[in-house]
């Protein structure tokens, strides 16, 4: 049974392993305040071009977005997040837990524009409603979309006008980041949000999440937040660890390079095969639709995410790859579908 | 510069290197459902001796605590803890972050009784303050103490009597367990306490602790919680496999028992130079009272805390000794001593 | 200008007055452990039909809501609402600052039906979404709709069949039970929910909403929710004597009847002179749909909200009336709009 | 039965009643935004001697203080009270339950002063540590006591200087600044404090507790805040009538005098007749310590709350007056200590 249910199935790569146990005995400080964690602050802060930001190393998504919103607002305001966002339906609440409401907007595809966040605004307009003060999006997004630097600088710049922080969720950063179609950067979401992470875990490390504070007003006392709520990890090291070996070259983007070729491969040969897709994705995540019956077939010998009904005899699959996807995997899966499509 | 100044300035056992190494390619279940994590649940409940038990691994001792006092509570309830207990102290306020007050009792040897208790249920008669409802101790406690099997019997018992629920922040129980003083098993806390959970981080893992639910009613619903407080972590073998290695045979005690080994040593000889201890300690953390001249010089060497002003010539300081403490080093550190006391 | 605004334009109905003068310099027990309070919970027992009830006396709606809430549900659970549900929109994340999530479903007439919950559970699968545990209903609802016995009957085994509670905000219970369309009784409230309250503040009160409690399991340490949501009144008493008068005998239904009676008379002549409403409304709140110029011009006169655009000419208004809307008023208002049609 | 058990035993004055029963049937806007809440504040704020403050009128002293301090604080600030300070004993945990640590400094006489706050900062040095931000004083104080002018200029200056935040629990401020040992104003407050609120319930309202925000940086949107802790009233005009009443003249300290007088009175000659007292109290709550058999026989015609055990043969009583309080119960009172002493 081979998996494409999602991007971190396996474990963390080889060169990660090799410098974890490359260090494994030295002695260093701890919560986060050892060398390599400063070293991997400094690396990101030169790929993204400004000594003016803040890095913190945080060990999952959810945790990092819990742990920044609920820092960064004050009790009576609210996100402003798509319907699909990750914050708005697969956290179990955890920001509402932190006391803010998440205002959804519906959208086709995974993505928030000015006119979305304008909405809210219009219907947010006394104080018997909450204050919509943040606009979070993801990069890709849960479908596998992502933004186009002219559409991230749009919104930015009408967040700016409107008062509102700008908060990127980057689980999928380095897929969005490497796709063919993306013409962004690191230094580009560095000067057009006011925070965003930088995903580890979904990209070749064992664990880990770096949340990039652009904003000078969010960074103050910023680790009481961390460490309140349970996210100060005593060997911190090992998160410093992983991004000194992700970004000491080019391995991050390597890494998400190969999960979108992957991605690109089954998405082409799927379309070949006569299949439609759920949604536009140029990232790590592609979305068929398939047949039921094919998909029962698939199931045998593959593990993947029913996404959603399309009608009683179709429905839209997940299938997720990594960096660590074996290519002959893909062929083997391509050749499945291309030998149920002949009979 | 040899650190003394925590149990976690390493990285992890080799053992556990090994054991990540080995699995490292392969394709899991997400969320802690893969078969590393089930067997180490599995070796968990045989340990304990009891079937019964729920057991999830989490990251660190913070987020555990956080986690199960705020699902295990109802919003009027609170939390009695000793005035040293981590939860009142050392966690940025993270439990009354989820909304519960910590009532704390002073006491000198870090250790709670039935009295303390009782006295806390006196002072609580009505609706215009918190209803207490737990009580959580440590085991071994935050100044190197532990509780005997009696002692713990009698808070068990007197828990259970006034519909209490006893927690063990269990941190550091394998030192607690492995210590000469010690009378109790991991069966013990299994049924006097109703919740307690086993650090991994401080004896040997990279990080990890396992929560062990021993009452029927804090069960329901608990990996909801987890979810929420940002604590399922997505590559959640990885804790499975840390503790399947710790204790698929005695790897876990043995690695306390080098710990506190190497505390007993530093421990009796720096009592035969002449020096006293701020507690009585049978554990991994010692806090003898030093001189500030020869804290000074310690400290060229040898990095520690200053734990408590003593009088304006002498410090309590804070040694803390791992599995991966070097008997060569604390040998120096002793002779260090020898020296400056001759002179 | 007189005001259709809202149902809590005037102070108190004059018997609540009186009674408020009348005992006023008699010394009382303090936070509700008063005679009156006591009184005033035996009369609503009776009316309720039900001993095994718990009443609590509160000073407003959103009070209500967020104190009862937060105590019933443990923090990973979630309550659904209507989209137009108060505790979604109108109560600035009351319900979310206790840490809970509210699942907003979207619906026409302002109502829930088994189908709209059993949507809510269909997509809320596992442990990485909140677990809905409560339904929220209004009865009469934002929109001025009211539930038939039959459809509360529906929701209320539904619920049960699956586990959930079932609560009732009654800010305008009063209106709803004294509708023309109504076949529902305090007493089948009781069955049929598991708590609900009834509004003194739209219905005569100068404050107040009575909380009836009956779910045996979300009774236990209610009083202290309400002192820690700050809601626990020194002098309790003055809500208790306020239930008394509206309770000893039919003071609250008649209070009701006449606003709705206002409320209809003003329907029947509006809908004569041609206009369409936005909802069916058998209550005190009426929505019809007015020219603009029509609703600039009687904005000179009568002060009311604008509720929603229809279109570039034409917007739906909100007209509320009240115990103590007078029908002289009433009726110059009508007059206004048929002066207005006929040129 | 003639009760001493606190201040809010009676109704509410007599010209309140009648400022009530005066404007019951106008008109007005909800939610505080209507004239006379508008006028309250204008009075008010005359009365400071600053026009450039805020008030929001509120119903209660817990749901003031709970507002007030989980708006002023970010999620990782905590307060500092006297262990005897209500927020930390009496509030049910309420601020806690907004996320907050409240950190308690064990004091003899209800009063901080800079060296308390210092110990505890001393104590507060890094993010493993809440971060202490506010300082909690009431005045009159839990025991009775109240500050001098030159007290709270010193811990004011002390706040300023460590940017930590001073706030004044007003529950009885009339009491205390209508005392004869009392040198200060209603003024000074507002130039000293960033926050203090003027407690309406505890001295002739029915109930009301008007917030002073003095500190600029604390004012933006606080009424969201309001309306989110279910504390903005929908007939708010109710609390703008009583503080326009007792303040449009000198009615509010002429109730606090007479309280002060009564309590002084019961002190002269409980002194007289030989009895000690817990703590010095020029205010209108005083603690007698008497045998317990004369309260024993006290209890008989008299109520009042014993207050703390003194040995096995006394205990200390509190016995509290108001602007309601009668002279000739108060002068049979002391008959009945006179007479007891006799034989």
């Amino acid at each position: 049974m081979y998996s494409f249910k999602n991007d971190y199935s396996e474990g963390m790569h080889p060169r990660i392993l090799n410098a974890l146990a490359a260090s494994n005995l030295e002695q260093t400080e701890g919560y986060g305040e050892d060398h390599y964690s400063k070293n991997a602050a400094d690396l990101l802060k030169e790929k993204i071009g400004r000594k003016d930001i803040d890095i913190h190393l945080l060990t999952g998504g959810t945790q990092t977005n819990l742990t920044a919103i609920s820092a960064f607002l004050r009790p009576h305001q609210a996100v402003i997040a798509a319907h699909s966002g990750h914050i708005f339906t697969h956290e179990t609440g955890a920001i509402e837990a932190t006391g803010h409401k998440v205002i959804a907007v519906e959208v086709k595809d995974g993505k928030l524009s000015p006119e979305h966040v304008q909405s809210v605004l219009d219907s947010h307009t006394d104080e018997h409603m909450v204050k919509p003060k943040m606009v979070y999006i993801s990069n890709s997004t849960e479908v596998g979309s992502i933004y186009k630097k002219s559409e991230l600088a749009a919104l930015s710049q009408f967040c700016r006008e409107n008062n509102l922080l700008l908060y990127l969720d980057g689980a999928r950063i380095g897929s969005a980041l490497s796709s063919k179609e993306n013409d962004m950067t690191l230094a580009d979401l560095g000067s057009l949000t006011d925070a965003f992470y930088i995903g580890g875990t979904k990209n070749g490390a064992l664990m880990g999440e770096a949340l990039v504070i652009c904003l000078d007003s969010l960074k103050e006392d910023f680790r009481f937040h961390i460490k309140q709520k349970g996210a100060l990890l005593a060997k911190g090291r090992m998160l410093g660890i992983q991004f000194t070996e992700l970004f000491r070259d080019n391995l991050y983007f390597e890494l998400a390079e190969h999960a979108n070729k992957m991605a690109q491969l089954l998405q082409a040969e799927i379309s070949k095969a006569g299949y439609k897709f759920l949604t536009h994705s140029p990232s790590n995540q592609i979305f068929p639709i398939f047949p039921n019956d094919l998909i029962q077939k698939l199931q045998e010998k593959y593990a993947f995410h029913s996404w959603e009904k399309i009608d009683d005899f179709h429905t839209a699959i997940r299938l997720v790859t990594s960096w660590a996807t074996e290519e002959e995997e893909v062929r083997k899966f391509i050749e499945e579908i291309i030998l149920s499509h002949r009979y």
